[in-house]
């Protein structure tokens, strides 16, 4: 485990909630990684919470799913 | 300009948010680095909106500062 407990689960927590919107939209990681300029092995790793993730990636995230940034801590711990 | 123009404009803005939050409560940035465990110099260098912060730092942040990590995203654009 590269990060302590509590951080990896924040991090999967972030990675799950990109992953549901994502697919809300209906896109695959390789249609997202084209519309973001995130590499899709990176949006990956992001999905897994094995990342953490820059605040400009974050926000590039955010406008591709066309959500605030906001949206993307929008879950219980 | 390391950044792009809108995301130094951004990290600008993240910062003194952090800033005005830090001194609300009244600290130094001398007390904050006691506080947070993140170095004086490199907390100078995130509230001047130099750092592309990473999501953990921003949480250890936020914890540190009492208020949730989407408080640190409340400014208009």
């Amino acid at each position: 485990m590269k990060y302590k407990e509590p951080d990896t689960l924040y991090l999967q927590k972030i990675g799950t909630t990109i992953k549901t919107l994502r697919e809300e939209h209906g896109w695959s990681q390789e249609q997202f990684s084209f519309k973001s300029g995130l590499h899709r092995t990176y949006i990956g790793s992001i999905e897994r919470g094995e990342r953490n993730i820059s605040v400009l990636n974050l926000k590039k995230i955010a406008n591709t799913l066309e959500v605030p940034i906001t949206k993307l801590f929008d879950f219980e711990i």
